[in-house]
């Protein structure tokens, strides 16, 4: 039989074990943390109808969509879009969810949702077609207080404190601060405000003396005094609290929705405060542009202070209504959204990850196929100490079960041969150490949890 | 804007939130018993090349393949068969797997996978489009020991035991006894015996006279006393390994494929009870037919001794070689799989779940705004404990927190009222059991970790 070449498809990252469990081990992290806030997990299907998943979204989206056809469907050969696609995003399904469950849910709801979702991207290093989105949300009925805008940075706080992978920065700004000052300058109109704040998102890569340049040209016409405070206005960083709101101050009076968005971005950078965030990891930004067309107050980025060239680890914002498509309710919310596969492969490829243990705490070596009644009663004692254990049942050298151990990663082999077994003790082989010592097998339980604990202390 | 109605697709299982916990919480109990009996996590993208997935399926798998193209593709209207599908099991992406990272991997290569698997499936009660498969597999390289034979039980136990869903009992047969044993009647032929095994199948649904009558009939024309052996063969149960040991030596002697089976399923019973699984819990049943053209020697299947009517809960076995579409590498391998969603549908069907008590442990009502910060501190030292813990942020009622908190499940709420505050004090009300206590704000720690350890067992 002629064989085929077993690959997966461009744009996903498939994991050997190791690498698994150091994911598994950053999903597990994140997961508690929304948890221990008070976040309540959902599910939702991979696969949705077209007309659900694609009401809300614009062009570009809509050309990255895998589509879904059974058996039966594609030999009718239907004409036109099919009927069914695979989520894009967390989003759209959490306001299906929400608006087909509204009754049975308790609002604010808040939900967590960690799964894949899926791109029609051109395959280019770094693009992923299918990744995971860790998302949380608060979801208000009619109303939400503009509280939980800083409740979100102190999960992300917290989060990214226990993923350890370096110091890292929140960052805040506020749509109707932006708005609202472009208004005070004379930039009244919401869609030409939405094209201003493109191209000021532009000044990182292109410089000020080219955005200056496009919003004083044909097409914006902006005075050069007004492109001059933009400017001003889009370099405003804070590096206390106190500072933020000084720097808030010194803008100057503006419109009313100028003031909402300054007296929101206030209460929520105390607030973030009085949840215990330290005022090293979170600052006003006000160069924060992301989500033109969908949020409507306070936005958020999270940087890694040491890789930058990562850019945003964490992004969300406030939105004024989940699910105008499917309801007639009013909804407004917050949440933010970590992309794990994106961030796990760029800190890997920046050499920030270090290689997990095993999940396998120890392995029983086989000496004698005779002894294996005993072999498996001591791995059985360790299981239900919670000590996860692999006992070797094919024959083979000794010598070459070490070598498996070592090269899966396995720290603690066991061995068991007559001598051990005739004195009742167990001979314990630290591979990460190499060395080893004994133990009596009624000790062995307590001995390994220790070693395991500091083991997990070490690494 | 005219609604679109929100509505997930047909045949997928989606819950809400404490609905999610309880499911949530089967697969964590399945997560940890396949950890700690030394099997690896691995994940594998929802999406594969066709040519990839479809290398090895029969017609009938084939014609409940969804497939996948993008918008691009779409457009390009290709002719014939997608290139890109959903998978509809976890065993060839495995053998992909493998195939793939066969020099990355250690053998025995012991993994789990927990993933959604995706079926065209018409639309009907009970049947899933989309449902969990939870997967261990072993794959030795050349050869593997009949011993992880007895292993797979062992882990099958010990995950039923702890997901505590009522007596099961684990059920044994061996592909080379019963295909030796019609080699002794003279049904030589691989292909007949498989015909025959298919009939025989039919016993539960059809009975042994509708069975004996086709197997003396045209087509089969097996002899009366043949078609007697056949039928008596398929009835054998075992009370205990003793009792089992007995009844396969009653069935005399037979060819060399027949006494390796017996010899297999000798072994494996035996080595199952050194793992410390209660006989109570397994036994021989030559009627288990389970994966005709894919398993080779042992199989198995468990099922819940009071529910016998929601069929096997668990189920797999011994194959010859994983991967032989995609390499020449020789991979034998014993697996079994749990799908969960129809196991949760089913076990929520017939009553026998509770609805899990909320993730979220305590709730921080608000009295008053100006004490937020107050509020947030206890939150923060709660959440510091691992006690997972919510805030109310918005303004309103306290009666209508406390109604928020029964609704969700929430079972401690705290007050710190004015009084509280000056006392240092904090009231701890239990919706559960309807009453409430004073504790002093160095002791609520310390206090509600007793609370909810108890609260544990209760469940």
């Amino acid at each position: 039989m002629a064989l085929t070449q077993a690959r997966t498809i461009p744009g996903v990252l498939e994991l050997l074990p190791l690498d698994q469990i150091a994911f598994q081990r950053m999903l597990d992290t994140i997961r508690r943390n929304y948890e221990r806030f008070g976040f309540l997990p959902i599910e939702t299907p991979v696969i949705e109808h077209t007309d659900v998943l694609l009401t809300k979204t614009g062009g570009e989206t809509e050309r990255q969509v895998y589509f879904v056809q059974s058996t039966g469907a594609l030999e009718k050969g239907q004409e036109g879009v099919p009927e069914l696609a695979l989520r894009f995003d967390l989003t759209v399904p959490l306001a299906r969810y929400v608006a087909e469950h509204e009754h049975d849910l308790s609002f604010p709801f808040r939900r967590y949702q960690m799964q894949r979702v899926y791109r029609g991207e051109r395959a280019q290093r770094g693009r992923f077609r299918e990744f995971y989105q860790c998302d949380i949300d608060v979801i208000g009925k009619d109303a939400l207080s503009v509280r939980y805008d800083a409740e979100l940075p102190a999960v992300i706080y917290s989060v990214f404190r226990e993923l350890a992978i370096g110091p890292f920065s929140i960052q805040l700004n506020n749509r109707k601060l932006m708005r609202g000052y472009f208004e005070s300058l004379g930039v009244a109109d919401a869609a030409q405000q939405t094209l201003v704040l493109r191209e000021v998102d532009k000044l990182d890569k292109r410089g000020p003396d080219y955005v200056a340049s496009t919003l004083r040209g044909e097409g914006f016409g902006l005075a050069e005094d007004v492109v001059a405070k933009i400017l001003a206005l889009v370099q405003v960083r804070s590096t206390s609290v106190d500072d933020a709101f000084a720097k808030l101050d010194a803008l100057g009076t503006g419109s009313d929705l100028m003031e909402q968005g300054r007296d929101e971005l206030k209460q929520v950078m105390a607030l973030i405060r009085d949840f215990g965030v330290p005022e090293t990891h979170f600052s006003l930004n006000l160069s924060i542009m992301r989500g033109l067309d969908y949020y409507t107050g306070t936005v958020y980025e999270t940087t890694l202070t040491e890789h930058p060239e990562i850019g945003s680890i964490c992004s969300g914002g406030r939105y004024e209504n989940l699910a105008g498509q499917y309801t007639k309710s009013h909804l407004p919310g917050v949440g933010i959204s970590i992309g794990l596969t994106r961030l796990y492969w760029q800190l890997r490829e920046a050499g920030l990850l270090n290689t997990a243990q095993s999940t396998v705490d120890v392995l029983v070596t086989q000496m004698d196929a005779a002894h294996l009644p005993d072999y498996l009663a001591v791995a059985g004692e360790l299981r239900a100490a919670g000590i996860a254990t692999e006992v070797v049942l094919d024959n083979g050298k000794l010598g070459k079960q070490f070598k498996y151990a070592d090269r899966a990663g396995i720290r603690f082999v066991l061995v068991l041969g007559e001598d051990e077994l005739a004195k009742g003790m167990v001979t314990v082989k630290d591979l990460h150490r190499g060395d080893q010592f004994e133990v009596a097998r009624a000790e062995l339980v307590k001995s390994l949890r220790v070693e395991l604990a500091q083991a997990r202390i070490e690494q």
